[in-house]
């Protein structure tokens, strides 16, 4: 079955693999009349760009965008927006060994269960780099909710063990890690150091925060707010866990402590806390969105490991090349691509939810 | 938009409000053939009824369920199952009151906030009561699985800050937390007691682990296994964190302790460690499902909470009544229905995906 | 997979077998607010409801509705919407017969071929029964574009070979087959009491006008107005061909004759012909809609038929009991409740197409 | 809304304008392990590019398919196929002046209605060049189709006032009209110089006959195989008519003739003849699928029109250029690759249909 598109009203279809043509994504259902240019898109597609510094693959990779279909005149026409973005990168890789053993870690295993053979140059639907779809789809999102002054705040909250105290969000551009304290940073660098040395990768969480979501957008009971950005962040490669607000935390909190208290701002609801995470009973309370997503250490590592191949034999692997010693960092792109997908979905969910709203259009 | 429906291929629509004339759900996408009675339903809803112990709320519900159509000699046929749940609780309560302001950490606010107005009685839609049409349509997809040799061991892991350290698959229904640990159970009862005197309320934790799923379930980059799981753990009212296999904990992990080394068990695939939780690029590798579900304290407690109503004022509140000062022991079952609602989802989505399937039947 | 769902955003699910516990429908997806009563819906049940004259089946229901969640206080609330009916007719009919072969021109052959067996009392799930869900889910819909100023004529166009020569509306419901010509009506009676002498049965033709839709409604290019339309008509048994505008006379028409010039009325755009049936490019025009179904005559027919059984043997069979001679009449609100859903998925859907709409309800 | 998105499990998304840099089309769901390559595809492209006869626009394309992804060594991998064809055709017209106006019987207005405004070259969206990309994602689904041993017979069965009378199916691909009669070929032909002599064009009609399905496939009661192919077909631009089997002729036939009386061949069920048209209450009965569209002639005309602007003025319109006087003969393959995108999802779809399949596949 289609497991490559997403969205009910506003809807992608990406498609690609690591080491076929391109990669690319069609956008249906993008409202006519958004302003959008190449560089909108371009900007999110360098976020995630490889080989931007030592924690990060070194493959190289231009990431160039062409828009085929779908704008004209600089905006959106309402119909379907199509990118692709065309593989660059040498492919001198002999894979003549991958093909027949399963990597502890990956989906090799899993792919060859479900369809029999699989694309195995460098991973291929199962790469990272199927995430360029994402991004550019989602920069279309993210325009589209800047201009009803709706913003992100994604950046990387822990490394491994090192976890942010600050948060000065200027800061998160100009570390390679993106994180908004400095001096996490500088440690989280070091720890890294030590897992390169160790031909060992790690793990880590991004956090994406919200501002301007207007309340009303999520549609119960199976189409919460939370419950597809759940969906949407845990469909990303290496995401293993997602919360929503305190997380984790509510299993030791009590009701009392939990609940928001309501009050007014200038005569607009607003609440003293915001444990919640923006969202209550699956639908946006206008206050700041707050999601977090933890990410799995990247699994192609240098150490022996012991898996079995297609013929059936158990064997010992050793695994060669440099790889990403952490995703996290390119992750926090991808993490506000898919939140904002999800946003304006239920942004225009929202709008048919009402007579009140039909009545605004339809007369 | 129809936010009460779910699943590609065996789709559900629930209905029904709290205190309304009843709840339910339709069933549309069940394979033919399937044996099932109303027993086989009514077994899960009865896990779920209320009233059955003092950490429970008291309303006296029977939640019979009556099959209207899709079962035709004690098997499916194929055709939409519609199942319906009276409501019966007598409702002398008077709701005047909660009418018009909103409640602090209820989704009061935000159904006023999308659709203008709401059912106020007993939390309308918003209402735990909705569950019952997810436990009803999940027993059919349990059943079905069960005759594939796929089996739940779905439990309560923490209350408050009273985790499980044994596990005892017989002692979970011994005791009325669901915890598989006898004395964790009682710590947790003698935590809970201390919340009630409080006129408070605890958050806590829901494993689900299920054994026999063949490999192959879950089909990238969007409908992975883990992607729809999250979706429909996070679709239940209070889950505000869902973990898969070593969940929270990769963040901290490195890939040579994270990877799953592989090898072959009576010339089977199996796995030494599981971090992965049974999932591997979004598909799954044949060894135990393992999730997590964190679950918000109930927000029902009797402290004095600030708001705002209606007509824009701002009052402090003190809302009466008992109610359930822990919902996670009744969330196990609706915890095991969601996820099976997936796994049928998409075991049968899995067998459409490849020429010699398609060969298998149609030849 | 699920086939009893229909809709993007306003989404039906209906339910039911004819000789079950009753039928029903769950409307999920309906803008809140909406004022509606259960007489609103009874009215057009009413419609189709057998027995009310010598035209129709004998067979007695009340066909009364009985609204289960959604609504309060007069208003819908947005989340959905259950309605059921049930089936109070007496089943001392013996199906033992027909349980074994198939009936030509059933669908008993084709379930037994998807299934494996079916529910063969009284046509199980294939019964024209089942449409009594989408005329309840139809008449919220035609309820909500009414509100707008959208409405219906939908009438009896054809009975074999007589067709309509006059359109005289308030006719329609003054003679039992629906036809806005008295004369037309009569010879049509003629013709169905030979039909029924010989045994034998009618079929016809159904027209839905629709007045009052806006310009721009259907999604190019496979959510046409026109696609869902089609789709939705020849949903309904029986119905083996449908036309919008001029339909099968385009074969023989010309580009010159086909097109219809605009002009503009009191400065708002206008057509001297409508040949397009209301629709251009898949979009709606703001002229009226024109469709039509061809229904085919009833196939419970007394005459001696050759088919095998589920034993893999030839028989002559004489099928007993008195049907329908002509099911047109009693489909004519069914068409119109099709053409309403897909309108009402269509308006709202078009809601969310354009920035300047999201602009008119964001801010 | 996501308009350009077809299928529930097999589902394609199809994207490009006229006058674009290409059209193209991402399959989704297609099952791996089919053998295709890009000569399947471009076979079928290469019916319907244009230029190829007098019959036909004279603007040059080589629609040319390259293959993107999903497809590795040969075989599908379960991934999606994304497919593009660039637009290569000069593109020195000048289109100022159908920027402003609206022409008749074109799709102008009703896309300025929508979305505000419009690509106005060539049509954009609105231009038959959309139905690449359905060709390309049919090629796909007809190839898997035949290696199940099911074929396509279609055909030009109208042209104007000219019906075929004989049936030689080697004769299609002898004439530029694709008529299985080379005789009506020789007429129509001559009726078409006509036309062009008076700067008017022609409508026609196409039939499909659908060789070697198997009973099962359809979902009641709204995803049914008619339901379906229906609303396939009538999402091609230009149908105003769609027919299953006996299709309008029903109206005035009876139940004792059109029920189509079964017997056994070779121990299989068959059908003494098939006004059914393969089809019984929406599930195919294993009998020839028989199916037409009728299309209307092409709007593009050269006699003078009457409309009004984007500024609100009526005025008479002489639209210049030389366009295809008719284009059922190009839409004869269309018609087949619409037919085969629903056959292919009702054939995946009804493999999820009973635990007798399923147990088929898992174990």
């Amino acid at each position: 079955m289609a497991g490559s598109m997403l969205g009910n009203i506003f809807k992608i279809s990406t498609w690609g693999e690591s080491h076929g043509k391109g990669v690319g994504v069609v956008v249906d259902g993008c409202p006519a009349g958004l302003e959008i240019s190449k560089e909108d898109i371009q900007i999110h597609l360098n976020r995630r760009k490889p080989g931007q510094n030592r924690y990060s693959t070194p493959r190289k990779e231009d990431d160039t965008v062409e828009i085929l279909s779908g704008i004209f005149e600089g905006r959106t026409t309402g119909t379907p927006i199509s990118m692709v973005i065309y593989n660059t990168s040498q492919r001198s890789h002999d894979y003549s060994e991958i093909k027949e053993y399963y990597r502890p870690g990956h989906a090799d295993y899993t792919f060859d269960s479900k369809y029999g053979f699989r694309d195995y140059r460098g991973g291929g639907r199962s790469s990272g780099r199927e995430t360029i779809g994402r991004v550019a789809a989602g920069a279309i999102a993210i325009k589209l909710l800047s201009s009803l002054g709706i913003e992100f705040y994604t950046y990387t909250k822990a490394i491994g063990p090192v976890e942010i105290h600050d948060f000065n969000w200027d800061e998160t551009a100009q570390n390679p890690l993106n994180m908004p304290d400095a001096k996490a940073a500088e440690q989280a660098a070091a720890y890294l150091e030590e897992c390169m040395k160790a031909h060992n990768s790690s793990g880590g969480q991004v956090e994406c925060i919200v501002k301007g979501v207007p309340a009303g957008l999520g549609a119960p009971v199976f189409e919460k707010l939370d419950a597809n950005l759940a969906k949407a962040l845990m469909s990303i490669g290496a995401v293993k866990a997602v919360e929503i607000g305190d997380g984790m935390d509510v299993i030791t909190s009590t009701g009392i402590t939990n609940n928001d208290d309501f009050y007014l701002k200038d005569g607009q609801p607003a609440k003293f806390t915001n444990h919640s995470g923006g969202i209550l009973g699956g639908i946006s309370d206008g206050s700041d969105l707050i999601l977090r997503a933890a990410i799995k250490p990247t699994p192609s590592v240098s150490a022996t490991q012991h898996t079995f191949n297609r013929s059936g034999e158990e064997l010992d692997v050793n695994i060669k090349g440099r790889h990403d010693p952490i995703i996290v960092p390119r992750a926090v792109v991808v993490v506000e691509s898919m939140t904002a997908l999800v946003l304006v979905d239920a942004l225009l969910e929202n709008m048919t939810c009402s007579m009140e709203n039909i009545r605004k259009i339809y007369q």
